[in-house]
């Protein structure tokens, strides 16, 4: 089995190379041969692994030197699992050229002084390793030997990043041209769209984001209920997210987008409702034609190709947008947490001595006074009060407090005003759930357990978490307010149905005069729909099925015009539940040797998470009895954790981190080898003045613009490419700049003019690979001692590569 | 100011090398001088900071090849960096010595083949480097040459320990030899161990380690007062503890260890009492001559050096023990936490909307009967109580809880049996200032700030999270349990003084029979102390002035039978404070090249802390007014994090760790290298079952012998060497095998007979430093190309190391 194990990591017709050496009585001076078979042959037992064997090297000596004679055979076999080494072995016409070979693999061989390191440590292997593209192209270079720390790596995580403009953003001058580009380019997979998703991870998502979901409807329906005096609540808030979510992911150019309501549409829809209200107007009629005006005009932005435009969003803009958001995602979680704190307050001054004096009664209003309070409470008079529609007669005493204050009574003592345990119970889930969902999210990186147990542990760790501080909160049992979904299915408010007819409550004028907010939600909804789209389908997220702008829009557009025939919330692409969404699943290889790295491969892309989130939400209503013991304070804490995680990985956060970070503590990043450290902080200070500037904005009624100001953010950024150098500004984007890149294709044709020492004897591009190659037995001539491993070894041209680690002097 | 921060970091005395390179005109092939001048020079604006050249290195060339030029340039300086190399300079005869030490360092140097290392990547320094004795041991086994992995590397934080046996515990056969001993070694650090305190941490380490003993007096005395009647309560345990311990650290060999009152003393007084009063003998009179006789016994032992028992103890007992002692530690925490839950309760049926129905009022005994209670409330009857001696008219209704109880009220409502808010208060500020105290603790460690900045912060992290919590508490001002602690000086009960005295209680016989217990006492101070004292003077602490065991345990018997006298409990050294204070007097490197680790210096040795630590204490009776804002969770939190802390780098834990990790995330510890992963896990769960028992055992009233149960852990570990092959055993005790000493020793030999090229030419052993070098300006030949790193500098007896991280195939 563990021989099993060890083949599953082998790639498909791998051959094995055998390093053999020992010590023999009858030889004077050492032998050594290197065989390469025509065809590769399986040696039995020989190989550890039942592959086939292509290559021996056998090296006999003299007895008295095996530990020196083993050494050869570790480089050997460190030559033969040499990438570029191995093609050349498996090349070679002669000696000449396996000893050319040797020399290249020598020349880029990195040496590490003995007294600066420790020979007794075992390196990590890096989390990446250059393409050997990447290494022909450095023999290339000759004339410029790489230096250590000049080329920058990539390191992964800090890295990334940017969008190239391809032909999902190009300007087709053809009517519909990039819709009709998007429908083909995301035909194709439409059927994988659906079997790609069947891994135990899209459950782990499905329930995250519906969870997300959920609570995001609720709020939000909440907030819009009281805007618009529940001409939009809950229910409906619930029906659309569902419906246009399950539509969206079930056609969408980007399935992996989560559509959602946002702040924006909030404040318009209470603008709205205010000026509806105020002119005399029907609002849902009104708001209706709004909706009919904003499709069609989103409808011509489709047609048109308008999407061409978000070619244009910089990393810049995109960060300092994503980050906004993500920041008032955290703001708004603390803020529901607040909330729930001034519902339930403490009684700071509770003493346990003096629990004889807190109580809370309930008494006719005016009645109390505190000289005569305990002969008041004694005059018990009965009073009949309307609950149920049935008058119940009660004495004051045994009223509930909802009943009291119904019945116009009023609460007398020290209890009445204060809940107790509630928010602190509250705070503990909160915190907790935050901390613990963090956790075990890292619990991938950890060295527990095998790498599969650990994957599964991270991918679930949302829904366990979740599922932990239900059992907490259930186990102490105090009553923490919980998710309460709506459980019957009619319109919140009773004077509206399920259609709202177009015609006959508002003057003939209004429909036309509704073009004018139907130009602003027009704006609105294309800004916030677009960088999200943007910020989805960055680079970084290495998708590979290709995004679909123009489908996207046309999609919003058209659920736009149906959700306002409806009377339902209107929604866009949601930035922060997007990229939760695209986190949980992503992937990430399988099996890895000792020490090696994961590589993140690229994210599950596929149409039934969404759908399914959608659905669920849809069916939420008939799972009220379930959801119920979810308590809020957990979801706020998963709104907290979604936020946080969302500035995983932004550039921004980490060049505000480095303002704190001496220079010699900073990690190694692309830009800061290229770009004046001061230039940097003065970049990240503009940054944080621009999203300060947004900040004040959306918390006045401004933020009804809000989306436009990306178009500001996009202006700034021109603006200081104008005043600085802009080659440098384009590292923090992640952009080889136009200087550098022509740098590198000089070389490129000098490395054609002027090959290294291999390639001018044997041209391995018109070279059939592995076929038709000669059998030939090299048996190399004794040279001098070690011919492997020799003084030739150096190349003369080209000084070793010292690697001195931070060299300080 | 950078180039004297730069200056800071040279060491004095330190010279430069001068190494230029450049591009010329009239030269054909390169031209190479070394020179080393015979005098120290400055040369002006040529080095970057003002350091005296002795050294220079000038390379010219034709053009064309200038960034050639550069990296010979890089080596060079490489090469002069160098410990080894350096020397050879300063002391070559002629360029043959020079050569032979380039080679010399080329062998030494480490290579990492290019397909699997990214050349791209900044190797972050090792954390220690290897000395250059190791370097010269290496050169000379040139018949074992070093390969990657088979010397293991200690690795910092998993490795340390154990303990040689050196003078401080040999047995020297001598009346109090070990005792004068041991005043002979300390007396010469005496001034020192005052004038060696002056430093910010100690302030730090006095508050953390003082509210640390108040706690522990605290709940001490309360537990002792409970079990003796109050013969010894709160105020005797703060008397004691600050008398003790302010004497034992003004005098004792070891002043870093923290006297304290140990479980086993408090089962022994609680048995001893309930004997007394079940015999009807005076209590404080048994107590004194069992403790009379105890400290005599214990002077024996002192004179007669039994302590040099201690040497007996292997890593496997001391971390057996002192691992339990922590888990112990931290289950009490936990345990006092659920105390006070129990003592709040929550009430977790609460519904705010019922707060009219819960109240809680105090009514006469008997008169409650559920179907009269709305009447039975208003006959209110004058009752008369005495509180404070003075009779009191009132209304049951107008009583507190405590008063109700009192006068044999009744208390009768919802809500009198719960306490709202205090346990889930003291749950945050508990979990909150476990959390806050690890995680600044861990600052240090950060990337940012400076690091005197991230060193304040991590030695201050116990006090500014006590700060933060006491803040946290106020202003939230729930009233959690707080620290109080007695504010008048006199004995706990009426009943008893400040001196015991001897006789007239008693029988006669009964000052003999005292002597049984006696024993007992005698073997358990003498284990609890010395234990404790072993894990506090381990080598990985790198103590300096040396231990001093003969001359603590005097000091511990003659404060047993101070203590007896005066009816104070007795005190040893307890493990987890005395490590907590080892903790936060660590010394580390101060200044640092960029992304170099900063060493482990050691420990901060001095009397003044402890000193202060228990003035302190004695004057806590003053400070009842400023502790009494301090919440008691926000202590046990300090001990969770003491308990948690005192399991660091305890080899038991990381194999704790090991059994949960796959083979392949391990990290690299020296004994993973040598002993079979199975016998590993063997000995771990052979040590878990010990502790396990040793905890059951606790559990019970065998606690008393708990501290003999040392021996027993010393019999296991010596029956483990029986059975398993001993060798593999004692590298988990991170000694070397015999064995493998002879075998270093055999090496040793071979150097000696047969010297390095270097060596064989020069013998530098009597070759003066520095002086008397003649002056010598080698000018050498150009050879080839580049002389300095041509052909001939690989070694051809010893190939090179190849480094390749984790090779898998």
């Amino acid at each position: 089995s563990l021989k099993n194990k060890f083949m599953k990591k082998l790639p498909r017709d791998a051959e094995a190379s055998n390093v053999l050496v020992g010590e023999v009585d009858f030889l004077e001076t050492p032998f050594v041969a290197f065989v390469r078979l025509q065809q590769a042959v399986m040696l039995g037992a020989l190989t550890e692994v039942p592959v086939p064997t292509r290559f021996l090297f056998v090296l006999l000596g003299p007895k008295g030197k095996a530990k020196s004679y083993h050494e050869i055979g570790r480089a050997i076999a460190t030559l033969m699992s040499d990438e570029v080494f191995h093609d050349i072995a498996y090349k070679a016409k002669d000696r000449q050229d396996l000893l050319a070979g040797i020399e290249e693999f020598l020349d880029e061989v990195i040496v590490l002084p003995p007294g600066e390191w420790d020979p007794d440590i075992r390196i990590e292997p890096p989390k990446s390793l250059p393409s050997s593209d990447k290494r022909s192209h450095m023999y290339a270079g000759s004339e410029a030997p790489q230096m250590n720390g000049d080329t920058p790596h990539d390191a992964g995580h800090g890295g990334g990043g940017g969008h190239e403009v391809g032909e999902e953003l190009m300007f087709t001058k053809k009517f519909c041209g990039g819709l009709v580009l998007d429908i083909k380019r995301k035909l194709p997979f439409f059927a994988s769209d659906f079997y790609d998703a069947l891994h135990i991870q899209s459950l782990s998502a499905i329930l995250f984001i519906y969870l997300g979901t959920v609570t995001n409807a609720i709020t939000f329906g909440g907030l819009l209920g009281d805007a618009t005096d529940n001409m939009q609540g809950v229910l409906e808030s619930f029906l659309g997210t569902a419906l246009t979510g399950a539509v969206f992911c079930l056609m969408a150019g980007q399935p992996l987008t989560i559509l959602s309501s946002t702040g924006p549409v909030l404040v318009f829809e209470r603008l709205l409702f205010t000026f509806s209200k105020d002119n005399e107007l029907d609002y849902l009629e009104f708001r209706l034609w709004i909706g009919l005006w904003s499709g069609v005009f989103c409808l011509v932005l489709v047609a048109t190709d308008a999407s061409f435009l978000v070619q244009y969003f910089t990393r810049f803009t995109e960060e300092g947008f994503s980050a906004l958001i993500s920041f008032i995602f955290i703001y708004d979680a603390f803020k529901k947490m607040i909330k729930l704190a001034h519902h339930n307050p403490i009684n700071s001054d509770y003493d346990p001595n003096l629990v004889t004096f807190y109580d809370c009664s309930c008494m006719p209003a005016g009645m109390y006074s505190s000289t005569n309070f305990y002969l008041e409470i004694t005059n018990v008079t009965s009073i009949s009060w309307p609950v149920d529609s049935t008058s119940v007669n009660a004495t004051w005493a045994s009223l509930t407090k909802q009943q009291c204050l119904k019945v116009g009574g009023q609460l007398v003592g020290g209890a009445c005003d204060y809940v107790p345990d509630i928010t602190l119970m509250s705070l503990m889930l909160f915190l907790g759930t935050y901390t613990c969902s963090m956790g075990l999210k890292k619990f991938k990186a950890s060295r527990f357990f095998p790498t599969t147990v650990r994957k599964l542990i991270s991918d679930f760790a949302i829904i366990l978490t979740i599922l932990l501080f239900c059992g907490v909160d259930a186990f102490v049992g105090v009553d923490t307010p919980k998710l309460i979904v709506p459980s019957e299915f009619k319109p919140t408010s009773p004077l509206r149905g399920w259609f709202i007819p177009p015609f006959g409550r508002n003057p003939w004028w209004v429909y036309l005069a509704a073009t004018i907010p139907a130009i602003l939600v027009t704006i609105l909804i294309f800004m916030d729909q677009q960088i999200t789209a943007v910020i989805v389908n960055r680079k970084e997220h290495k998708l590979k099925k290709g995004a679909g702008y123009h489908l996207d829009l046309l999609l919003v557009s058209i659920l736009i015009i149906i959700c306002s025939f409806m009377g339902l919330p209107w929604y866009v692409a949601a930035t922060v539940i997007s990229i939760a969404h695209i986190d949980s699943l992503k992937m990430e290889t399988e099996t890895s040797a000792p020490g090696e790295q994961p590589k993140f491969l690229g994210v599950r892309e596929q149409r039934v998470t969404g759908i399914f989130v959608f659905l669920l939400t849809g069916l939420s209503v008939f799972m009220a009895p379930i959801l119920k013991f979810i308590p809020m304070p957990v979801l706020y804490g998963v709104f907290l954790y979604m936020g946080v995680a969302s500035l995983n990985g932004v550039q921004f956060m980490d060049r505000l981190q480095l303002l704190l970070m001496p220079a010699k503590h900073q990690p190694d990043l692309i830009y800061l080898r290229h770009v004046p450290q001061r230039r940097i902080h003065l970049f990240t200070f503009i940054q944080v003045l621009c999203l300060a500037l947004l900040w004040i904005l959306k918390s006045t009624v401004a933020a009804i613009i809000f989306p436009v100001m990306i178009l500001a953010l996009v202006a700034v950024r021109k603006a200081m490419d104008w005043v600085f150098s802009q080659h440098d500004l384009s590292y923090l984007d992640d952009v080889i700049p136009e200087k550098d890149k022509k740098k590198k294709e000089d070389e490129k044709k000098k490395k054609n003019k002027k090959k290294g020492s291999i390639d001018s004897e044997i041209d391995f591009s018109d070279y059939p690979y592995q076929e038709n190659v000669p059998s030939i037995k090299i048996s190399m001539d004794i040279m001098e001692q070690e011919p492997m491993l020799g003084a030739k070894s150096m190349d003369r041209d080209k000084p070793q590569n010292f690697l001195n680690p931070h060299s300080t002097c």
